[in-house]
């Protein structure tokens, strides 16, 4: 790996640790503070909800709204009912992939997935749940100071996202294309459904509560979602293939034992590996038109893409 | 059975027939529409979608939005996305309690249920991907002809009514019910949440179109459909128990075999039938206030509680 590049992508990774981690401490209670408790009826779905939800994860999404909302000048408080919406569709959509009928995990975040500690019914259940819930957020908390109309915004570009032309197709297509071969271009058309779609929302979410932002922005940050959401799903595909089970909090070379296709397996560790080098430099270029502003997107794309689980 | 409450009780109920098709086949052709054709990828998954939403179904929840925009004097065209929005909650959450881990069911509408003509993982992305193009639908269907203000009041109602609070809620109390004692306060309970909150939520979207409605006129909509609600719930378990399976279109007799508490159950067939009419007439004193503008409504109450299927 060329020196340079090599310093010029971890700059800053370190010190934005201690931002992320604030970010996912604020993430916790914020999402806590929304969940039914554990205590009203029905106490077996809801402690199964917040069981799921919290306690765990590392809030990537969030982490990715809040760096762009700091970008375009926003306070995290003003998006945290955004954030929350958005991890509660990305919780939802990772009970539902554990299921037996879908991925079958066992593990995840190092802890039971929900149908193991609970029981399969109430892990249906809580996806089903917390997809409303998410879009109640959008529709009704009253921490989100936007307007009724980029409410609407929000709840349209989460729909989208998330459902059969987004995240949920995505899901349909993966499972199809277990131990099939797929072109790369197939795999990136798959990973842009099912975790891009997502990853993009998160990003624009952000962006569409500053009403007035122009144009060029907005298509920039649309341009980087794209680049660092695909990185992103390399990225942990390598890591499916070179870490370990512990450190991952779920079992390495699951992805191979599904014969899903991925970027390592089509096209190897290295080739891989040079591909998330090359997005993420698509993704610094897209920002440079915010100048010094974008300083929180850039360190959350560098610590992100130098993450070792 | 009292003669003149019988009569009282069905008139109107045969003329009302051709209306209700008329909206069933107008809902059929607002679903379509609204689909994702299955010619778009992913193309298994939006035929799975089209499947389980078209070609059958009674669209009670449409019906009962419509006659209420009727009642109130607005047109089926401005309502039709949101009953569009709530017929998808409804087909989402039929196909996800016939899973093998829910109810197991293999019948609905006659046919096969969706993961017996699809597959388990196809039928869990299909619940997955209906409620959020509900959402959508309430946030951006252009024939919705509603303030951004009153658009954030309809997803606030349907998310509530969907989520733990409301119907998914409803089915885990209904899971964890089975094999068990209920009080009949339990089991109406158990109602006003699985099945009551959906039926509630259709009467109040339409009511919340109409910016203006004095608050007496919104609350008598609100214990209308709560009387309703309950009443058409015992009117299915009654069906079930006296019912046969090729009027069904699902095997008679269900709820007895998954050891479900029900009226019928707990209080006896005669009993049941009581509670249906006695529930049948709050249901129309709520509408006095209405005059002969609830007709509609009256004639669809009459209609659903005469039904033989």
């Amino acid at each position: 790996m060329n020196e340079r590049v090599e310093r010029e992508h971890t700059d800053g990774a370190a010190d934005f640790g201690a931002v992320f981690e604030s970010w996912r401490e604020h993430m916790e209670r914020a999402l806590a503070a929304r969940l039914p408790d554990a205590a009203t009826v029905p106490e077996r779905l809801h402690e199964a909800m917040r069981y799921s939800v919290l306690g765990g994860g590392k809030r990537i999404r969030p982490a990715l709204l809040f760096a762009t909302a700091r970008t375009l000048g926003l306070q995290a408080a003003e998006v945290e009912a955004a954030a929350c919406a958005i991890e509660l569709i990305h919780v939802y959509s990772l009970v539902h992939d554990d299921l037996p009928a879908m991925d079958d995990d066992d593990l995840r975040r190092g802890r039971p997935t929900c149908h193991k500690a609970f029981d399969e019914p109430t892990a249906i259940l809580v996806g089903d749940a917390l997809q409303p819930l998410a879009f109640q957020l959008l529709a009704r908390d009253p921490a989100l100071p936007a307007a009724p109309a980029i409410r609407l915004r929000l709840i349209d570009i989460l729909s989208e996202a998330s459902g059969s032309l987004g995240m949920a197709g995505g899901q349909a297509i993966d499972l199809a294309a277990e131990g099939q071969r797929l072109t790369i271009e197939q795999v990136e058309d798959l990973h842009a459904r099912k975790t891009g779609a997502l990853i993009r929302a998160s990003v624009l979410m952000a962006a569409e509560c500053v009403p007035d932002l122009p144009r060029p922005q907005y298509e920039a940050l649309a341009r980087f979602a794209a680049a660092i959401g695909l990185a992103f799903q390399i990225q942990d595909d390598l890591l499916d293939v070179l870490g370990d089970t512990a450190t991952l909090g779920k079992p390495a070379g699951a992805d191979r034992e599904h014969a899903k296709p991925t970027h390592p397996v089509i096209i190897g560790i290295e080739e891989s590996q040079i591909r998330v080098r090359m997005l993420h430099d698509q993704a610094l270029d897209a920002l440079a038109v915010f100048g010094e502003r974008a300083e929180p997107l850039r360190a959350l794309a560098n610590w992100l893409l130098s993450r070792r689980y």
